[in-house]
């Protein structure tokens, strides 16, 4: 019955949703157990994690608790849009690619995408898609959508953020940011939340949980309140209302009432970081041989480039994903778990797979 | 961080999903934790959760882990059906009354409707909307939905169920069982799973897992292969594919391994057993007096008629629902959590305020 | 090319939409062809139009062309509501039964039914499912539609449309009229069309041409501006916007801006009185025998129950169709191009069936 | 009634849906009016419609008429795939830039674009997005959709068709063509229909008749019955089902029975070649000064870069479009109504605005 069918020591590179639950998220969960709560979302943890996301981005936001980040970017869109709406956003945003098309299917968004170096938007990128207001039979580019680290594990700075959101509402949209590894962000740039959301201008944001240390549940965050309508009724009609709520506003109020968020983000970058750094020193050294990066190493996620056939080899002993296999490109993600003896174990590994 | 905000010592009969979690399924979280292990379903614990799917079912069905009920049968019925198509269910089903309209708003799926006196369908009252085929104004009837225990707390008899899967095949559609309370079904009933449902004909089922025990998780299973088309994608694009599925797995594996589904669901039913033998006891002496019932007690929910103010009076200490306020009825659900002190309290309570 | 591959002396008692097109609108089409126009819209014809809407229900009110009657309503409630919207309407609405579910489908629009006996809804009826606001698990009522003359040939009074605004204004609804033959009601009524739409609080009007003697063509017209929002969105992304639009527009004109739609109405609806007076005076003579009726005849549609048999034999030479073929009961519709030739011949058949 | 509110003499170089009806189609029209005759697609006129496409493109295909193109496309594109499903096509197809997001929003399907420099796919650019099958976080790419002629005034040849047919089945995939002018094509591709279509490997065609001369009126036509699937269902639950179809298979009809289809598009396209040839020759011999063309003119539109400011002076005379402002790139349309005169004026205009 409470057998544990896998190896608990195992780690890899393939991503921080392999992780598991942070010991602390499991208290917090045993510690709202017991009793009845009112369900869908009326109960005291609910309620208290108002006021814990008040306490990170200020007075008047408002979080709906979700059950994952794709379940809130298209909660949190589909709120920001009339029916005719349309999200520019980079091609390699999450939502446009890894999401099966459920921003278009349940949410009846047309995503304009833009192709960009490194995941991220600029004013001028999104003005390649920002036209054709009143025309009625162009999809209405109403909102502009960014992620918070990118999806190539850059970073956004306060500044291009201020510059988008100046950029966005001058043109009549609406700032959305994807936080699926928000704390990360928040880690790397040293700054609160807030001060590369809210007060930057965005008005709408899914807040990751899952990625950071939870067990399931992300938020998604009215910013600017004028910016969304009806996610009461959203999250019900789009699957997304858990019944036993407390549960998920538990272990964001257990990872954020606190440091544990920063704990984690911050781990997790730095073994990225570690893993980076290792890695350029063999280089340097001559300890390891060919490889390359192709992205900025800003969060938790490091691109590289690996000479043939070491992807595989590698992947005999740890696991991660081919980014694009045409050009050797592979993806290694840091979690809040990952050590720096699994580091320094992948690194050895990668010195010996490149030398051979 | 881990503090408790809430009474644990209060309860009462509002819904089987005020309720927390179950002590054990706890304790499979927590064995299932650690380590690395492949995210989105391709973990071990979601591999064996088949196995014990296969133990109740028999080899061959699948199982789906999803988030919520109304995930389960939105993603079961939009894989049993073509774009054009309908399903026959009562007016009081839950898909028809509780979902914001998600059956229709994400599935495309119209519902046809036909009033039932006890939430159960029969042949007869399937054929009232079961007709049209190929007519293109139509929507196309092509599934039954039924609900086992429904929502009126009544049960289907085996027999019942087998009636129904034969009219509805012989009528070239799909037969599919909202199981939101299935446990408290085979309890109540003294079958086993398979019995009412595979054996009797149902392709499709939803199966409930929170309103029994777990923090959050059902399954759709698939119990009729040709049944069901591309569920593995609809699960993603519906959003309710959770990235850290080994949390749902392996509660739904300490459910349903043992007889933690069986104590769960006896223990509901007992209550709302004892519930009304109690009222039915109190009406008979004259303790209680002007309570009658609106529905069979026969899975873990009781409907009864109060007279006037006696609910309102009787919330001051015990939560519940209306269930049709202008005819002064009331919904009281009994979960796995209600004890005997709870069912006597309440009754010396609805004594109390009955004879004021 | 111009070949003629149908009897055109021929007709029957199935729908008005067997009916072709007539001669004055293909006098209007030939009279707006030719050169150029703007295409999708801003062409003259579509101008002049707003003015010919004008006229008839006030300054103020936009009228949109579409190309059907499910395309009008389905526009016109999406408009009215947001993405958490349904709609109360009767069970025999057409939206409900013969739109093959696009209102749910296209629209995401839940439609709350209620049984009626003469296809009319009161404040009584949408009683029945005007409720649950703010409740997130409930599809919101935000809207009523009623259809103008009704699918069972009835006719709402000034008076009763008049009760229905008023119920559905205070309850924070808006009140949508399906006029697929609102011009039969308006020549019933002996009313200008404003009397009973906007005058009595309808807020917005699906109008039909096509069952009036269009080829093809009714309009969206808003009589409350306030109650839509983003049609010309809408009605692109829903396929419904011609891009030769100025042939839709020339059609409505020449209907409205003269007594056309008057003649083509009032035509039909004396026709179908004649039908039903004819019938009676054979029963009351004894040339007929067994016929009775099941509604009333208000408009251009006669609802009769026929003795066993007699349906099949009458459409040996007249085409018509079962209503609810359980109950032998028939619907006999009569058209702009119904002539009392057609008439006569069709009572003597049904006398010549009934005491054969 | 049936006033003229236009100039009748007027043409410009818009878009070949500024036109009006070609009076052949208007005969057609007048021919099959009067009578009744059975609506929503079983009349004769639809039924002998099914012979002259099976003429056209061979026996055992199936044309279903709707109102316009993109009902065709999202119609027949969702009838070609799954729930799941996804389309390739250009970046510049209808589809992704003019549909107002009807395909993802009606259809739920995923459009993945492909940037291309002439409007045309390839193999090669296919393969861009043609990847990630059975991977459920991705739309699965199951159809290819290209544009016959193109957007941009190109032309597939049959070789080119048949390479990409050859590329989709061998990848899974089908092969929709949009054929808004598709006569055009097969005028200039001095082809018959079925050559460049069926015979090249194409599944799902969007026949275009209202570019070619009709009122109102499209067809999609199943050249590979197993490619689609309840065409029946969707297009009436698309709101693309015309109840008085008679009137758009009796223009069908007129247009493909015998040569008004070749003798319209032709006519477009040879306007469209003297229109180049004549700023070619203007441009050689100094009459015309920096005038140069972006596309190929293959088919009935001319794509020209102008000199700053020559745009907006000859649109005081004539009318058309900006294609990319940002370049002056313009495009011209010219249909089957477009004269050797309304060239030679045209021209005139240009070299006096480019001279002055």
């Amino acid at each position: 019955m409470t057998e544990t069918l896998h190896d608990p020591t195992t780690r890899g590179f393939a991503s921080d949703n392999y992780s598991g639950v942070h010991p602390e998220i499991l208290e917090a969960i045993a510690a709202a157990n017991g009793g009845h709560q009112i369900s869908y979302g009326e109960d005291v943890y609910t309620e208290r994690l108002q006021e814990v996301f008040a306490q990170h981005f200020g007075a008047g936001v408002q979080a709906f608790p979700v059950f994952n980040g794709t379940g809130a970017n298209v909660n949190a869109l589909q709120s920001m849009l009339p029916r005719w709406g349309a999200v520019v956003c980079a091609s390699t945003a999450h939502i446009n690619t890894d999401e099966n098309a459920a921003p278009e299917r349940i949410g009846g968004i047309k995503l304009l995408t833009v192709d960009t170096p490194d995941g991220k938007l600029t004013p001028e990128l999104i003005a390649q898609q920002a036209w054709g207001w009143g025309d009625e039979h162009r999809a209405q580019p109403l909102a502009v959508s960014i992620t918070q680290s990118t999806e190539l594990g850059t970073l956004y700075s306060v500044d291009e953020i201020a510059a988008i959101a100046e950029y966005t509402h001058i043109h009549g949209m609406k700032l959305h940011m994807d936080g699926a590894r928000l704390s990360n962000a928040a880690a790397a740039l040293d700054q609160d939340f807030r001060a590369f959301t809210r007060d930057a201008g965005v008005d709408m944001l899914s807040f990751g949980g899952t990625k950071n240390g939870l067990m399931f549940g992300e938020a998604i965050v009215v910013l600017e309140p004028a910016a969304s309508d009806g996610l009461i009724y959203l999250r019900k009609m789009n699957m997304q209302l858990a019944s036993k709520m407390r549960f998920i506003s538990a272990q964001l109020i257990a990872l954020l009432e606190g440091d544990l968020w920063h704990r984690n983000a911050s781990q997790a970058n730095a073994m990225a970081a570690r893993l980076r750094s290792s890695i350029e020193a063999g280089v340097a050294d001559g300890s390891i041989r060919g490889v390359s990066f192709s992205q900025a190493t800003e969060a938790n996620g490091v691109f590289a480039i690996l000479p043939d056939g070491v992807a595989d080899r590698l992947r005999s002993s740890f696991r991660f994903y081919d980014w694009d296999a045409a050009k050797n490109e592979v993806r290694w993600m840091c979690g809040f778990d990952t050590t720096e003896a699994d580091i320094d174990a992948f690194v050895a590994a990668i010195a010996r797979e490149t030398t051979a």
